[in-house]
C-alpha cells in the first residue's frame, strides 16, 4: 500500500545524507497521506546505505503500525503528534544536525539575524521548554509532540510561518507541505543556525556593532517569498 | 539570442555550486553584453540541478525581459543598477554563503586583516548602511543597488579596488570583468571573511596580539597583483 | 591465520578514512579474538590507500608478534592493556580526530550536554589524568592504557557505560563491541566533542542560557537505546 | 631537463588541491636537486586542472629561469632564499590555507598544545617578524626568505626540528626533504593550527583548565618519531 508514498519518503530520507545533516542511522523523515490519515516513517535504526523503499513503515495516526516488517523510527509518536495538531502539514524530519543541536543544547531560541532566516521563518526559531521528568518518564516521544504544540500555541506562531522548532537539549524537528520541503527546510535551519553563531561571535569583536533584523526588512523577505503577493521563484 | 553568453552564464552560475557558495537555489549570476546593453541572469528559484542554459533570462537596462520564459532572479534589479552605475564591471555574483552572510548579519565591514585580502580588495569591503523602511517597502531591490552605489561614492572607493560588498543584514554581492571573475570574486570573498572571523578569535585570545594589515604591506600586495607593474601571473 | 579478522579491522580502518577521522597515516583501529586471545591491528605509519588486509598485524595478549611482515601500531600496547583490563570490549580505535583531541589538549572532560551525547554515553567522556614524566618516559604507550584503566576505576564508570576516553594532550581512544562498533563510537565522539564546544560558544553569548543535560533525560536516552528495556531500532 | 622531478613537482602541487590547502590558483610547491643546484617550481597564477608536468618552471640558485616557458611562482625568491640558507631541506610549499592564514594574521606563534603537535615539530611554530617598509617595498619576496631564515637564527631552531613557519600577516611556509614530504607538513600544520584555536577556545570555557603540552611529553612524542631511536613507523 502507499507504494508512491513509501519510494518518495524513502528518497526523502536519502536527501539527509546527501546534505551532510545525518551520520550513521540518525535522522528521520516521514510524510502524511491526509485522505488515508496514514504516514510513512522510516525504519528505526537502519543504516541508509542499507535501507530500501520497501522497509519504510506505514502508520494510523492512532500509533498503529499498517505495514511494515520493521520497526518504524522511535520518534514515530512525536511526528504522529505533530501531525494530528500541525493539520496543514504533509511532512515531518528530525535530524541531529550539529548546529542546530548546539542551539537546541544551549535552550536557546535561533533570532532571526538577517534576511536568509527571514526567507525561511516569519520570526525566531522557538526552543520549546524542556520536559518534566513525569513528562519525560511516561510517554517521552509523545510528549515531545505536546511539548512542541503548546509552544507554538503559547507564542501564537502557526506551523506555516515558522516550519521549525528545536527541542530543548535535544535537536530540531522541520516540516512543510510535503517530505522533500521538510527536508529542504531541516538544511535552511541547519544553515541558518550556522550564520547565528557566527554572527554572535563576529558582532563580540566590535562594541559598535549591533545585532537583529529590523522588522520590515523581515517583513519584506518573508512576504516576498511566502506571502499573498510572492514575487520569489516562478509561478 | 546571446546564446554564447547564456551558456556562459548558466557555467558560471554552476560554479557557485562547485564552490559550495550556495544550497538549494540561492545565489544568482549575471553577466552583461556592454554593446547591445543587454544582461542575462539566472532564472528565480531553479534547482542548479535541473538548470539549462537555455533558462537564462535576457534583460535590458530599463529592467524590460527581452527573452527567456522564466521570471529572472528577484534579485536583477539590484544587479542592474550596478551595471548602470559601475560602468567597468562585467559580471555579478550574489550567494548566501555562510561567513560572507554572518559578516554582513553583524552589520561590520570586513578589515583588511592579511595579504589574501589584500591580493583581493585594496581595503575593507564595505557593509553598506541598512536601508530605512521605505526603501525596503518600495523598490526593495533597485534600493539595495542604489544604496551600494552610494556606499562607495561616500567612501571614494571604486568598483574596481574593491569588487565585492556586503549587504547590511543581507549578504555579499560581488562583481568583476565577467561572470567568472566576479564567482571567482565570491569564493574569495568567502574565504576572506573565514579568516578574519579566525584571525579575530585567535588573537583575542593573546592581549599580545595586535591585527590589521600594515598599509605598506597591503599595498604592496595589491599593486604586485592589480597595479600598472603587477608581476603576479602571466602576460 | 584470522584472515576474516584481518579483513574486517582492515575494511575497520578504511572506514576512519571515509568518516574523515583521519589524515595521512595517522589512527589506528584493532579486534580481539577472544577465544585465541590474538588480536589483529594496523601497521605502523602505512598510508591508507597502499595498506592491504595483509598488511594487519596479529599480536598475543603479552605483546608478542604472531604474524606479520611489519610493525604493528606504536599504539599496540595501550590496545593490549585496554584488552587485558576492559574484557568486554572487542574492538578499539585511536585517533587524532580534531575535535576530540582538542577537548583533550585542553584537558577537560566532555560534558553530556544534549541527548546525542545521552544516546552514545551513560554521563560525561573522561579526560584521564596526564602521565607523569616517569610515566612517559619508561613503557609510555602501556602506562596509557593503565592511566585510563585507573581513571574508569577511579571514577566506577564501566567500558560498556562510556565507550570512549580522552588522554590528556592527545586524543581519543574508542571502543566497542567489535572493531566497526569502535569505529562508529569515535565517530559519535568526535560529533558530540563539536557539539559540546559549539555549545558552550551559544550559551556564552546569553546570560539567561544554562546548559548540561537533565539527569533523567540523560537516563531516558541511555537506556532506551542501551538499557534492558531498550527499544531504539530492530530486535 | 629534470623531466622526472618536473613531473614529480606537478603531482605535489595537485596534492595540495586533494588536501583542500589550496583554492583557484593559490599556493605552490617547489623541489631542489641539490646535485645540479636546480630547483623546479609552479608557474605564477595558473590554474591546477589546467596546469601539465611541462609548465613546471627550472630555476637555479641565483634566481634565473634555466627552462620554462612561463612566469615562476611570484614566491620564487622566498623559495630560493630557504633553498640556500636551509641546506638540510629538499622541497617548500607555501600556501593560503585558512587556520594556518588565520594565525598568521594574528601575529602569533602556534604553541605546541598537544602530541599531534609534537609529532611534527619540537616546539612552537614560529610566526617571523614583520617585515619593515623598506623590506617591503625593495625585494620583497627574497626578504621574507631572510626573515624567515633570521627568525629560525635568532630563536635557534633548526629547519629540521621545525618544518614550517608563519610569516606575519601573510601566512604559512612549510619544508621537507623532498616535495611530497613538504605538502605533508602543510597539511600538518593546518591540522595543527586548527585544533591549537579549537583547544584555546575550549579551555577558555573553563576557570580550571590549562593548556601547553608539558615539556616531557613533547620530547618523548617528538624523538619516537624523529629522534635517533625513533620507533614510529617501519625500517
Amino acid at each position: 500500500m502507499l507504494e508512491e508514498l513509501k519510494e518518495k519518503v524513502f528518497r526523502a530520507n536519502l536527501k539527509l545524507v546527501e546534505y551532510g545533516l545525518v551520520v550513521l542511522t540518525w535522522g528521520n523523515v516521514s510524510e502524511i497521506d491526509r485522505e488515508s490519515g496514514l504516514f510513512v516513517i522510516k525504519p528505526s535504526g537502519v543504516p541508509y546505505d542499507k535501507m530500501t523503499a520497501d522497509d519504510m513503515v506505514v502508520m494510523d495516526l492512532n500509533g498503529n503500525k499498517v505495514e511494515g516488517k520493521l520497526n518504524p523510527s522511535s520518534d514515530t509518536p512525536t511526528h504522529l503528534e505533530l501531525y494530528r495538531k500541525f493539520s496543514e502539514i504533509g511532512g515531518i524530519v528530525h535530524t541531529h544536525s550539529s548546529w542546530a543541536c548546539s542551539w537546541a543544547q544551549a535552550g536557546r531560541d535561533v533570532p532571526a539575524y538577517g534576511t536568509t532566516h527571514a526567507d525561511f521563518a516569519n520570526g525566531a526559531v522557538p526552543c520549546a521548554r524542556g520536559l518534566t521528568k513525569d513528562e519525560v518518564e511516561s510517554a517521552y516521544e509523545l510528549n515531545t509532540g505536546k511539548v512542541i504544540v503548546e509552544e507554538f500555541g503559547k507564542r501564537g506562531i502557526s506551523p506555516q510561518e515558522v516550519p521549525a522548532v528545536l527541542v530543548f537539549r535535544h535537536g530540531p524537528f522541520a516540516w512543510g507541505k510535503d517530505s522533500f520541503k521538510a527536508v529542504e527546510n531541516a538544511l535552511i535551519l541547519e544553515e541558518v543556525c550556522k550564520m547565528a553563531s557566527r554572527t554572535e561571535q563576529i558582532a563580540s569583536m566590535d562594541k559598535n556593532s549591533n545585532i537583529g533584523i529590523e522588522q520590515y526588512l523581515l517583513d519584506k523577505h518573508y512576504q516576498r517569498k511566502h506571502g499573498k503577493n510572492a514575487y520569489y521563484g516562478q509561478k
